[in-house]
């Protein structure tokens, strides 16, 4: 088993524990910044690690698109063309073709698309988002999955099921036989970390089945009878009501193996992280802080603000006078609304390390409550300061 | 006398020493980068303060319009409003009114103009622009001059430099009068530097002259005679040829006196600001480094390089092997390259690390090299570098 996994201690259904990767280890429960094209967007790996960021997300899509998987192979793989040497997570491209709507075709084969840039005509399937995966060299990737549509009736959330579920056995399939050919190796610039020599990549199941409680209960049973190393929960924040989205992950923790991490795609705002930590989940990963940041969304303890608001033009509080990051130690509203209204790069620079600083933080938080036993009075303190319905 | 100046060493007739300003010692020969909406684009305060960027500038013309000087005034001042408690120049927004060209109206009494972002009607005036550069707060402030267009013949330099002696003493006159409404006293958040306690704002003139030499030694000894704290040759890169820039420069600099700053305004690329180190300037400003940063034009002791070039997509070497920056020592060109062709904010915080990194650190070692007396050698090694004649 390449990816150790580690739960140290329980809170209810919530889990706090170490995921241990080949390139570090990773405080569970995560929330992972998104890298889309090998940068999480307005920040730097150095103002990252500061904010002990121990794992980020790229998608390979993006990468496939530009500068290429097999340039990013050639350059020692993503985490040495990056320069990150913490863990790094990928998407398989499947959510990210489903977007693209009227540019794609599915067949059993896999998906044509068009380039979102040009224009080109291409192809994933199962064996070619894996071989992408593994010459981009993430610790964890994700099996190729179709991201079923909201809303889908049973049928067609049943039939999109049953693809994904052989899109997994084939990307299983494809990784067991290539994952040799992981980058690592060859460049030399890989050590194993301590106790998980010999590691090479992960490979993760998703599970599918639209909003029907009963698909996505089969659906986990069937990705585990495949066999993953974790298993996710996909095809989530498509469109759907919140209390669907709680639903379905409910409705799937049960069927997925205590003893592995558990991963909701595309979640979420700071009380659905808090929310799907206390229900077990391990890892989640979001754009939403560091989009809302480049467009003046700030989030803080008693709930969001948005700077542009002409009202912080004299304001010269902190963000979150109760957060502790660089920029509610140093810098006011006022400023930070006249660099957004001015449009200076460095509003977008210091809202994102904002946003970053109020998830990982929340989530650190979270782990602690686990750990000390107190989850349940932090969840109902963060949601009463949010001023949500216990 | 508020600004304290100490040459500490000559090397012909380059000088080294320090600027003692109220918000600390500045040593010069400096490069001050340009922070124009009170941010240096691209870039953060926590990176300058790592470059060891002692002084910085802001444009009056551009907080006059955005948040607005009495804002700023109101917020404690600039040094407060964006959280740099080093030093800070304001330019009087004389030559930014200059190139609106046709959105101006210079007469006696000062230049009516309209905002470059909605054209609001605005006038600025020797007196105008000065309450303005107080109330924003900076150590160092400007005269109000009028910015000589190029070319110009010699009448019309004449009369355009008399204007400008005329509203230096303006200039002179109502900062005299109204030093003591400087910000940073009622915000109590200032302390005097230690043996410059009462210390206040400093005002600089401006020499003008167009590119001839007579007017510009007649406005450096009519400048001088009006008296000011330091001086500036101002209405240089306005279009001429370098040869120009450089001969007005060492038409100016014998008339200047030798005991104060002399600060060479808007230039220029590395080679050209080591030259006027060379020849005896102490201060210089330019856009250029962060803006060619954020356009993928980085600077090496070798040269200039074009990151957006497609030969660098394979490149795994840093922007300049000699480069001691946090960017050298980290990043390749193929990633660096990748973020700019991308489009990604990185790429532009990046390249401005470097840029600034490469000027901060080209005028250190033309600091040591005045020290150490060697000033010759390495001009002539840097040029060499550089390939251009000696």
């Amino acid at each position: 088993m390449s990816l150790l996994f580690h739960i140290e201690a329980r809170a209810g259904a919530a889990r706090a524990g170490k995921l241990v990767t080949p390139h570090g280890a990773v405080e569970t429960p995560v929330f992972m910044p998104v890298g889309t094209l090998a940068s999480v967007k307005g920040t730097s790996n150095e103002t990252l690690e500061q904010l002990d960021a121990q794992i980020i997300l790229a998608n390979t899509y993006h990468l496939y698109l530009r500068p290429g998987t097999e340039q990013v192979r050639k350059l020692g793989g993503l985490h040495r063309f990056m320069s990150w040497e913490r863990a790094l997570l990928t998407d398989s491209g499947g959510f990210q073709v489903f977007s693209l709507n009227d540019l794609r075709k599915v067949s059993e084969e896999g998906v044509s698309f068009r380039s979102h840039l040009d224009g080109t005509s291409l192809f994933l399937s199962p064996e070619s988002a894996t071989e992408a995966q593994i010459a981009l060299g993430a610790d964890i990737i994700m099996a190729f999955d179709e991201c079923t549509e909201y809303p889908a009736d049973a049928d067609r959330a049943r039939r999109s099921m049953e693809m994904t579920l052989r899109w997994a056995k084939r990307s299983k399939e494809h990784f067991e036989k290539n994952k040799h050919l992981v980058p690592w190796g060859s460049t030399g610039n890989w050590q194993p970390a301590t106790g998980n020599s010999g590691a090479t990549q992960s490979l993760f199941g998703i599970v599918q089945g639209g909003m029907h409680a009963g698909l996505r209960k089969e659906s986990a049973e069937r990705t585990v009878e495949i066999g993953f190393d974790g298993y996710a929960i996909g095809g989530l924040s498509v469109g759907e009501p919140r209390a669907a989205t709680r639903e379905m992950i409910e409705a799937t923790l049960p069927h997925l193996p205590a003893e592995r991490p558990r991963y909701v795609m595309g979640v979420g705002y700071p009380e659905e992280i808090v929310e799907y930590a206390a229900l077990g989940i391990d890892m989640m990963d979001c754009v939403l802080p560091t989009r809302a940041a480049r467009h003046g969304l700030l989030f803080t303890g008693e709930g969001r603000l948005n700077i542009k608001n002409a009202k912080y033009a004299d304001d010269q509080g902190p963000v979150d006078p109760d957060c502790s990051c660089a920029v509610c130690g140093r810098y006011t509203r006022a400023y930070l609304r006249h660099l957004y209204s001015t449009g200076e790069i460095l509003g977008q620079m210091l809202n994102t390390v904002h946003n970053l600083a109020h998830y990982l933080d929340t989530m650190r938080r979270v782990r602690d409550a686990i750990r000390c036993g107190n989850l349940q009075t932090f969840v109902s303190g963060f949601r009463s300061r949010l001023q949500l319905t216990p």
